[in-house]
């Protein structure tokens, strides 16, 4: 049995029409918010980080955001994540001063989310290369926490950063530094989290019982000699992200909730997929209306009392129900191991006060559900940790003495930044971004095939032809690094309505992978679906999860393969 | 008669030994005094932007410092000020993000202070050029400020910034954007802040009459057509910055506040100068203590009853006194037109409680004195300026309109970023970089000649072939940019203990400078000096003010030219 914290998480959303008047309201009614969680009990407030992506998040400040917080407060952790590592967003010094400072004017109450950033929007408006952000991460926050515990500084010089030695000022109060977290997205970067020794905030919306199996795996990792913390301290956590809104009648809670889950759940897949973005004028509100359905986002689907909460993980529903059921639905993540439930309230077009009313409720009737023991189970759960924990900190390349004497020399150190700042251009680096680039041509290729057509288009126009270039930039865009070893065919037999099904295999074999028309003898997974829902998938048009529920996707095989074939072949992530 | 306003100004001082444990309250007290100046009157606080300068300033990210001000405040304007605008440190896009919302969280309270930095610690700490960092400036600023009116932004692509179009959320509650000022530290930088139309912070501590000819002049470009604002809204305000410290008892406030005051310019000249720095381990507050005297700042020459406040900047006294004193020292400001008078109270080892005292006592027996018809005198300015405003305004590059139909494009938007990353070099970069280095050479060079030295050692080691490195190095480090087309000769004639005066001359025409043994015919300036005191203030180790009221050097010819020697000979500047 766990011991669950529980948070509320903003992205500050803004569906349109607007004309940023509604944005000084927003913000006020965020912080409104956030007095009456800490007043109520909630432990944390996670505020994210995220540049251009107007309606989805209008916050890209959170430094700020969360230093007004921090006066309107007194108890509730502030979690500053995910703060976007890569360089070229945020300079390492910048991010450790933020951090620092805000753990200052808060009294030791930051928590610090780390990520990549992921969406075209910002990795294109910042410069940020796809296949070295994952390197940029591991770098920055090994800079980092040493700008944090060294005194001074002692100096960084790699592909992504070079700084001469100096004493970064402030620190923080929380000693070696505030908690550290990684935003993740699938089972891979929840691993990647436990050998960092970091907490993991997941984004998955997963069913408790996935949950459960992650987590397992998390603390394993953890316990294991594969753990190497990259602060000077481990934060031994999982937090689940899930939407919203409560009220007695569960008919009224999904009147007043289910419209900002589903935005919010429709706008993450248009940043984070392949959906065409003009900006200053593509309307997501509008896109949202039009699409939703299609999408797996149909609010007629959602019915009141039809089951338990979140075990159709399409429809996004997360938490929108009446206190039982939503008690009902933390035990199951509380069963499993899960550390911290956080939940994104505020979301599309959800009202203020419906969201004050929801806040009041959840400390009267949810909350107390979960306080009983829970220092206690928590004490344990340390005690229990503790000796791995002290192992795995003794693997960590320890902090640095400069020698005495280090002199600051601006035209030295000036000249030396110059000239690592020339990219270094590999034949391996300029192959990584060739496949990172035909992945994003062949995605960008279906959005163009399927997007507003009718199924029989999308089918005339997938013949011969299409299909080769299309299987064949499949099997090109295969990313071994993600496959986690896998090897063995898996056979896609795409129906049509008006002849025999198309049947290609894709063969997975000494980390390649090649496309051959025709079934496979022994595969691994046969992924049954007519063509146009199939490449609408594919296209990020459709939501596999929504059409597996309607039966119009079927599998045979191995199915836990299933969620991983996406990423496989380059699929979107939110981190 | 102007009109004038008042602000505290905050560096977050902390002088050493420490051990971190003090930055919680330093920074929990200066929460509290900013409630004090919000409650008795202030109009700004201004926090500064500057890292890595321990002691002298633990303010690295006062976005996050200024929005926890913004909760505990209701009427004081939030200055920040001022943030480093080369991109090295913050991308144009971030600066603009967080200007943003701290504008929304504080209810459009922001001004909006801007600056390039000018310490070896922070421009080596970030690789920023000090050839470039005016021109970076001169780009960010303009890049910036059409962030918060074009929607979409519609990119940039510029030596120093490459970003493709993108809407930059959330926009700032004042329309077009805050107020804009910028750092001056002598009177080129504030006739550059008239230029561009914005409010002139001036950091130079001069008397109320050298500020009235400053201001004279800021107001007459202001309304010239010289005035291209690089903003899309004029700030035509003139503000000096001034240490304080009140108390009825002028000795009492001499005892109080006269260390901070002394120590605020020490540690500036320490950074901002050649002293070196050996970071984590230097002591400022030591090197204070050992080298107060000889760089001006001796204690002792501070008089309770000796005269009117600040009419000898060499002490950097500043408005450290009774209330009387301390209003008849605004009342010549006043009287010569500078607009606002920004006190740094919080300085060196100056104490918590003496702070809030003086700001308790400013409220009580000072700030009554300048309310009355201010308004009205304020819109008088603001009628009398409007034309030339609008003016101004049309002659600004207007916001840009991006066509319908751009697409986010990572692949294509992250190669473009890459490609223009890789630094120009230029034959005339390659020279300038080659210049500003010798510059520094020489100043490190004469730092070691004098640091630590007796006077009879000193005129030792500057013998002939010294003489012809120094003048030669003076000469070649001249910057023609900073001495605004003067032509003449500069003779200096350096007096020894034991022989006759050594003599030298250095012509300036058609904007080069050269060096040669011997006087002038008809000299435009003359400046006699002992050796070891002339080699001492070129090396940051004495104040030549200081110097200059003991009698010990003496000017003949223009005195105007003297303040600006050091500078066109590339002698240092705060920003």
């Amino acid at each position: 049995m766990g011991a669950i914290r529980f948070s509320l998480f903003y992205e500050h959303q803004l569906p349109r029409p607007w004309d940023h008047g509604e944005e000084a309201r927003l913000y006020q009614d965020a912080l409104d918010q956030i007095e009456i969680a800490d007043r109520i009990g909630f432990d944390y407030v996670w505020e994210v980080e995220h540049h251009f992506l107007e309606e989805y998040s209008h916050s890209s400040a959170p430094e700020v955001f969360l230093a007004a917080a921090s006066q309107r407060t007194k108890r509730i952790r502030l979690g500053h994540g995910i703060v976007q590592l890569p360089p070229e967003v945020n300079h390492p010094a910048r991010v450790a001063e933020r951090i620092a400072t805000l753990d200052l004017v808060s009294g030791g109450r930051v928590d610090f989310g780390t990520g990549e950033s992921s969406s075209s929007a910002e990795l294109g408006g910042f410069g940020v290369r796809r296949t070295a952000k994952r390197a940029e991460w591991q770098d920055a926050i090994d800079a980092i926490t040493r700008m944090f515990v060294e005194e001074p500084f002692a100096g960084w010089d790699s592909r992504h950063v070079q700084m001469p030695p100096r004493n970064v000022v402030p620190k923080p109060v929380q000693k070696p530094h505030p908690p550290l977290w990684v935003a993740c997205s699938r089972r891979e970067t929840i691993e990647f989290a436990a050998r960092n020794g970091i907490g993991a905030l997941s984004f998955s919306f997963v069913e408790p019982e996935d949950a459960g199996r992650w987590v397992q795996e998390y603390y394993r990792i953890i316990e294991s000699d594969e753990c190497v913390p990259a602060g000077f301290a481990v934060n031994p956590n999982v937090c689940v992200v899930l939407p919203m809104m409560l009220h007695e009648d569960e008919a009224t809670a999904i009147d007043r909730g289910i419209d900002g889950a589903h935005f919010f759940g429709f706008a993450l897949a248009h940043y984070y997929g392949t959906t065409p973005h003009d900006p200053g004028r593509t309307s997501v509100w509008d896109e949202f209306q039009e699409h939703r359905a299609a999408r797996g986002f149909d609010r007629d689907q959602i019915i009141a009392n039809a089951e338990a909460l979140n075990v159709n993980i399409g429809s996004l529903r997360g938490a929108v129900g009446t206190p039982e059921q939503v008690v009902d639905l933390i035990r199951r993540y509380e069963a499993v191991g899960v550390d911290q439930v956080s939940f994104v309230v505020q979301a599309g077009p959800n009202r203020h006060e419906h969201i004050c009313e929801a806040l009041e409720l959840f400390g009267e009737q949810v909350l107390p559900r979960f306080a009983e023991g829970r220092e206690e189970r928590e004490a344990a759960k340390a005690a229990r940790l503790a000796p791995a924990i002290e192992a795995a900190l003794a693997r960590r390349a320890p902090a640095r003495e400069l020698p005495a004497g280090y002199r600051i020399d601006e035209e030295a150190e000036t000249a030396r930044a110059r000239r690592r700042r020339r990219p270094r251009v590999t034949p391996a680096s300029v192959r990584a971004e060739l496949r990172a680039a035909g992945r994003r041509r062949v995605q960008q290729g279906f959005y163009r095939l399927v997007h507003g057509r009718s199924d029989a288009q999308v089918e005339r126009r997938f013949g011969a032809r299409a299909q080769r270039v299309f299987f064949g930039g499949m099997a090109r865009a295969f990313d071994p690094a993600v496959a986690g070893g896998f090897e063995g065919d898996l056979e896609f037999r795409l129906t049509r309505g008006d002849g025999p099904a198309t049947v290609w295999t894709i063969r997975i074999r000494d980390g390649r992978a090649r496309a051959r028309e025709g079934g496979a003898g022994a595969p691994a997974l046969t992924l049954t679906a007519a063509t146009a829902d199939f490449l609408r998938v594919l296209a990020g048009d459709a939501n596999p999860a929504s059409l597996l529920m309607d039966g119009r996707l079927r599998l045979r095989g191995d199915i836990e393969l299933a969620p991983r074939i996406s990423e496989m072949f380059g699929g979107p992530s939110p981190y």
